[in-house]
């Protein structure tokens, strides 16, 4: 049994990796980190947790974390973790931040994407880009995971494999992605009330969201050289899911079935990748709750492009369900420990 | 390890149970019965168990069933259990029927009401209606289990401290109850199309729901005495959730101290049913996905009324959780055994 | 051609009321009144009125605005319309105020339900109730009108002509109400994101709603004494619309004819009420967009109760288009102007 | 004031033009059409007509219809309209379909996309495209009216500018559109429930999809070639709104200014196309109600490409509204007659 810690844990995805802990046969909670509601009881924060969590929010004091925790988990804005991480605290404790600081090798990418001073560059060479199902060896030795975000997870996992085994133009790649408003965290901004989003969709952050370098150096790896992508999200209307609409050329005519066993090399082994039956399209409902992506694609003859769609649940595998299977991973754990939920539908 | 046989698994209520079912330890599901879609590839109707179920549907032929499962779920429309049911069947399995067919005790009451004759009354004495935290030592007994209605779990355990108790008069009991859509089951009927719920309110069923004998029966027990009520159902444009907010005269001036140390009488060390702190009201969403009911209460002393408040998943506790439930109680397991999912929130 | 101004112009409110003065023959919008947007452009804060609205936000300076517009609204929080008006600005222009300062005569009940002290209780005997279908005359000659709440519309409509006509007993009634999320306004608040209300369905102010001694007033005035009722609000995962079900013992047995015979006797030449077929359950969608109050009733004669049941879209009868119809009266317009939208669906 | 009828009144696309049309002030609805509910009061079908249309439905007797109606509106499933027009009843009245009979100028190509054998390829010469911004005076001198297509609509708008001014390379364009609900019709399918759309996102018809060709054709107008897209409708849990983000790659580098210019060029005149501010996304939920489409868009200077966005009201701009501007141009009204409606919001 090791113990965990999260700092951040009153947000959205920080409150669901508490629900995933606490099923989680191998790990105690023994910190729940929350600057805003320190000395607040957390079932009064999160009401169902009532009589199930009985702890009280703490201060996101890292140091002392790292003397109580096996493992921290940072599910706070973007810099902080690396303005709180150190060597010391790495010697002691391992580290999954699901924030943005360490996804970025290129510090200066970082820097203007984000707008931010990086506090603690000298930790990007040895932070692991935790995309399991990419990354899963380097995961296993690693003592820092950059949790990858929740468009990147999806629009990678969707691509990958054409990417990979050289099916497409790679200059030709735009992913058109669509999520639901939790991905827009708990603060009480105006933009996110119920009678803004609901009856309503819109893209944002269009060629100037953050995650938009993020794909491209992932996908980069895939290809073996820099990929520039557009990257255009969408608010939706529900409350979890991403769904992702990936087009690209294909460089030479292919069968479905050609391509159907590229997926099925990659995903066929994958406990979380689902590589849905031909012709049906992904649908987000289907993985709620869940750590699962369902992929799948079409190809278009008249233009010789490929569709390649993927959906998952933006909390889950997008955030707090891959944190676990990473900590997992890093553990010895069975790697779909505390991870075993069915979708839940409807 | 028992076998469970669900049959009208292909409803929301029985796909409900096949989530509960795969996260049992004690239980293998070995017949998914479906009319609709025999033979058809069950995660081809759920689409969120593909790769997890590989089964096909089959027929709903109990008969057969009952010489392979150690409990059968109907999970079917009104009649079609008192139809299947016989002595020999009993005899070799347990039933648990989330179908009205056995919840009504007085046969005159469930045909004036569901407008069918009933095919087996002689099953009436023995089937024990199902509300575990009220029945549970018979249920532990039981063959044939009658699975509460949705509207009479919220119900009955939002208001039943108070009529145990003697605090309310119980002619003036009033239930105002609000549910998902997911009640309505998956059958495609205009009524209940996305456009025609979403972005709508309304009552239905006005003085004439068939759940309000069911209501009145398990509150005349309570009360000891028969009871009246008026119950109103709406239609709320959300999947899961119902939320009980029910009237009542006070006998004489109560404080809330008194009130809330009845409720704890009851349900202070039931697992399932969770009394909220004073001043929260029962939401649907801290529920959401799990087997918990919230209930609480308010006092006006202008009035002299009682407000009380349940809030509960009616897929769950409304309906597959509870049978899973009681199926525990039957067979001796733990009684909380795959019921340990944390509400999902948001 | 009159001019009116609106202070709290940039609010849910005060926004459906420039939408429907935009359609007025008699009116121009002089002023967009809103203290958090001054000298911006009001289509910048409501894109829905880009190229419509060229006009920016200006203060909320009421002594101004009275020598410029003939009538102004108030759609401001409570306090704020009684803290600005002054027999001077009464003697140059007429006032809807949508807020609560002037709807509760006593005005001890206000400061008491309200916990604010009132500015102007001077005006308190002056102002009329502007609820059109029972004070139409006095509004016509009105120069300050406190603009109904919507809770208080809608449950006055339903339950006035059973009250008027002496046929339940005023001591039993229980209003059961729900709204939609538009009408807890576009603050930035928790509570109100996206998140947390949808897919969720909760009572809130349970026995201490400030709309309660609202509607004891005006019921009371029906009836010729004092009212106590029970009036619990719930919060619905849905932009717009009131659903009230109220509840009350007859005083003696009553036919559907005889009722129908009163609710017509109140209703059938009011444009704005409609009284529904037999057995019709009012739902918020068949009125939204529209000024209309969709009112019937269902005796139960088990209980001896009858429940009335009204359904009306809280920012337009519930607000501006009851501030509109309001205005058209004081001004001797036709009392439909402005309002002539045809409900919206879906 | 001429007189019209409706084929196929009770679809959603059918009340809205219902809705519409009792806001005009040159027309009165002279038959309401359906198959489905012949003889029954429209107000039953529609409850937000109620006291409103107090006729009843009729048989879709076009040869009859023509004899009463100076214009028909065909809102039917594809093939009846084509089926039942003839040069003796466009001799005595126009028509305004809005099924796809007669979008696509190619009976093969219509007849490969839809399934269906073409009652009257002889009209297909005379029907005029009825996209208002685009066809103005061809339009004024139809009899036959193919209303467009809702993603045509929005799509083409969107995207048009670019294409006919040269600046786009049209081999690259990628449309993805996000549609509400109620475009899938009311009929009572199971894909279609609130349970199954809610809480959902999907792409569905990818690379399939029938609007395909149709959007093809138009923007192949535009560019004087022919053109192959790439289509991909997504199905979003509300109620109404489209919104369509397409890509493209542009010919040579332009600047904000330059794009700017070229969409003023075609829309500063326009009533209902509305170019938006630099950098304001379109939203559906601002056009909800009105016959606007809110265009913009966004160069990636990265990619080289442009990002056009469009968005509308499925049931206004995306048929009825369009529908009723086609008959304004046919009949010489005031073109925004009947479509004055502001935007509603929330």
């Amino acid at each position: 049994m090791i113990k965990a810690g999260i700092i951040g844990s009153t947000g959205y995805a920080g409150s669901e990796l508490v629900r995933l802990l606490l099923g989680h046969k191998e790990v105690d909670i023994a910190w729940y980190g929350s600057r805003s509601y320190i000395d607040k009881k957390y079932c009064e924060v999160y009401q169902n947790m009532f009589q199930i969590v009985d702890n009280v929010c703490r201060d996101d004091n890292m140091r002392e974390l790292a003397e109580e925790a096996d493992v921290i988990f940072t599910a706070t804005p973007q810099g902080l973790c690396a303005s709180l991480v150190s060597e010391e605290i790495l010697s002691k404790t391992k580290i999954v931040d699901l924030s943005a600081d360490f996804r970025i090798k290129d510090v200066h990418v970082y820097e203007e994407w984000y707008k931010l001073e990086h506090k603690s560059p000298q930790f990007l060479p040895e932070a692991v880009y935790g995309l399991c199902e990419i990354n899963r060896e380097a995961i296993r030795n690693a003592r820092l995971i950059a949790n990858p975000g929740c468009y990147p997870t999806c629009s990678t996992l969707s691509v990958y494999p054409m990417i990979k085994e050289g099916l497409i133009d790679c200059s030709t790649i735009i992913i058109d992605a669509k999520s639901g408003t939790s991905g827009a965290g708990r603060g009480a901004k105006m933009d996110n009330l119920y009678c803004e989003v609901n009856e309503n969709i819109k893209a944002y952050g269009v060629a100037s969201h953050r995650h938009t370098p993020e794909i491209e150096e992932q996908l980069g790896y895939a290809a073996g050289s820099e990929i520039r992508i557009n990257f255009t999200p969408h608010l939706v209307p529900m409350n979890r899911g991403i769904l992702v609409t990936a087009y690209a050329s294909l460089k030479s005519a292919v069968s479905y079935e050609d391509v159907k066993a590229v997926y099925d090399k990659y995903y066929s082994s994958e406990r979380f990748v689902r590589v849905l039956d031909r012709d049906v399209c992904p649908q987000t409902k289907w993985v709620e709750g869940s750590n699962y992506v369902d992929v799948n694609f079409k190809i278009d003859p008249r233009t010789n492009r490929i569709i390649m769609m993927g959906a998952m649940d933006n909390l889950v595998k997008g955030a707090a369900g891959q944190a676990v299977q990473n900590m997992n991973l890093m553990f010895g754990f069975e790697e779909a420990e505390g991870l075993y939920q069915v979708p839940m539908f409807p």
